[in-house]
């Protein structure tokens, strides 16, 4: 009697110690729009799978596949919805025909700049309406890296008024696409591994890609010169989807493991994308001289802005989710614009001037 | 006999079994500079102690105790050092008294912008640096958080020239103040509780702390309402300090956590910092009408960065290891300048000029 008792507890311990050795081993699975090479796009996704690996001692695993795997770039919000991958990493904008208010997350044209939108995302509205949007697809979106500020595209030649876009044929996604396209651009959308071949073979006459970091590395410069200054998309935030189901399942410990390396790999991101620019930037001036450096004329941009603010009120007149979240990031844009000016291009500006 | 081996083998999966659950519990201190409660600085260790524990399902804890509890917040690196305290948060140019190179990791003044810094540490030499410096006091040092360009400061009068900097008592730390002491500043540090009283009494006329998300609730504008743009500190870096016996004594993954967790921290505690000069930014306008927001006439600024420019010269002089580093960013700071102003002040300005 008092033996089994003892053999009682001991097994009622051995229950108890074994949760956590006897727990599954978690294997998921991640797609993503880019080739799995073509960093830094492809770093965050790379750099969560490493990280979460390592902090669960391999015990949490996330195998990620690039789109030369799955063939299917632009396919992943379902494939994530499905469950087929667990996980997902690309940009928010691309499901606009899905919802239009999923390009609230990526970047919006003339609107925020990295700082103001990460401060949007967690101390404005930001995450919530994120949450809201993605709610239906029963998936949770999550910042994924930044680019910064996109420069605004390669040309064959130069645009020195509205006119010169008549008929232009360009790559350029997302509501700055449909910008482009009220100024008489004929806009499409071409995914980034056929870019340089439209481009050489007259496919297309222009395109807007990310910056010279990963823009160079392409090979536009060599037919397309001309190199525009930035309006479209000021901070390009890429997108971690997780099915919720899945993450819903994961021990609490796996989720605060996962939505940590999430976040730090969006940072490393971000860091990358400047640090491969600036080099980038510094390399064209010696070894790709023939590439001019250009701004839109200021009537340009002006047509470009009022075309943008006609975008945004066509949006908003059909969708009240659009205007209530329109309302709300321009509203903060508006008080954290103010902020940037102090704080960044002052400083900027206040060393331009004591160098001139 | 039968009941007596099964009970050795349920004692034998017992002890296998509960290795993990045995393992000892990890139980850390962390020491900050600052009083617990004065966030966004005290966020950064706040979160990590939260992470981290979360994370390893409460086997990792850290305790947070501010400087409240310690009552030394400049013996922050001589605690971590001596192992009091295995980990410690503060700021690296602190320590200017112990190694002058302790300076190039929290921001210079008229140095790098953020961006640049974080490229530069990450991309460039900044950790290798930091590594090298912190490796004699037995510290694995980590970036812990950016507060932006700080304000460069509140004053009770007008600066119109650099006479009027003249036998002005001010606090501003690190090499900032030694620029301003060679425009002829009594220049003192003193600790962030007692600012607002020392400014009241007339002990200093001036003062910097951070920018209007922490200096509004100080009530500095209530004695000295002429408040300055930001030179000298346009990125300050906090710092997360290690004890480097106990770090490596850490199983991997448990390092890999707590190096994740940092991250993270930083990244979040630049964000809310942003986020907070925001509002405060806005409700200046409303609340503190009597606020005088300045500029420094072209003037003073050229006789700070020339001062500066000889601070930076001395040090050089005097060690190799200074003149090393010092190359290393002004380099880097360059190069990276050019890709700021296309990409952020770009940005700003065309919105700017856009909006005129």
């Amino acid at each position: 009697m008092k033996k089994a008792l003892q053999i009682t507890a001991l097994l009622g311990a051995v229950a108890l110690l074994a949760t956590p050795v006897a727990a599954k081993k978690i294997k998921w699975k991640l797609a993503e729009t880019w080739p799995s090479t073509l960093t830094p796009l492809a770093s965050p996704p790379a750099k969560v799978a490493a990280l979460v690996s390592e902090m669960t001692n391999g015990e949490f695993v996330i195998k990620v596949e690039g789109k030369e795997k799955h063939k299917a770039p632009l396919g992943i919000l379902d494939m994530v919805k499905g469950g087929q991958y667990k996980m997902g990493h690309s940009g928010s904008y691309y499901w606009k025909g899905k919802d239009i208010n999923t390009v609230w997350f990526t970047s919006m044209p003339f609107g925020m700049t990295p700082s103001e939108q990460y401060s949007w995302f967690y101390y404005g509205n930001g995450m919530k309406y994120m949450a809201e949007v993605y709610d239906k697809f029963g998936i949770y979106n999550f910042p994924g890296g930044n680019t910064g500020n996109q420069m605004g595209g390669w040309f064959r030649k130069e645009i020195n008024s509205v006119d010169d876009l008549k008929g232009l044929k360009m790559r350029i996604p997302g509501l700055a696409g449909e910008v482009m396209a009220k100024l008489g651009v004929n806009v499409t959308n071409i995914p980034g591994g056929e870019l340089y071949t439209s481009l050489d073979r007259g496919t297309i006459d222009a395109l807007e890609w990310v910056g010279p970091g990963m823009d160079i590395k392409m090979g536009f410069h060599k037919v397309a010169p001309y190199y525009y200054t930035g309006w479209h998309e000021p901070a390009s935030e890429m997108q971690f989807m997780v099915n919720k189901k899945a993450f819903d399942k994961l021990p609490k410990n796996y989720q605060t493991i996962l939505v940590t390396a999430m976040k730090a790999a969006a940072m490393d991101m971000y860091i990358e994308n400047f640090a491969t620019s600036v080099d980038a930037w510094e390399k064209m001036k010696t070894d790709f001289p023939n590439i001019k450096v250009k701004s839109y004329p200021k009537p340009v941009l002006k047509a470009m802005k009022s075309a943008a603010d006609d975008v945004y009120a066509k949006y908003a007149d059909a969708n009240p989710k659009f205007k209530e979240i329109h309302a709300d990031y321009m509203g903060y844009m508006k008080k954290a614009r103010a902020w940037s000016m102090m704080m960044q291009y002052g400083y900027l500006d206040l060393n331009k001037k004591l160098a001139e």
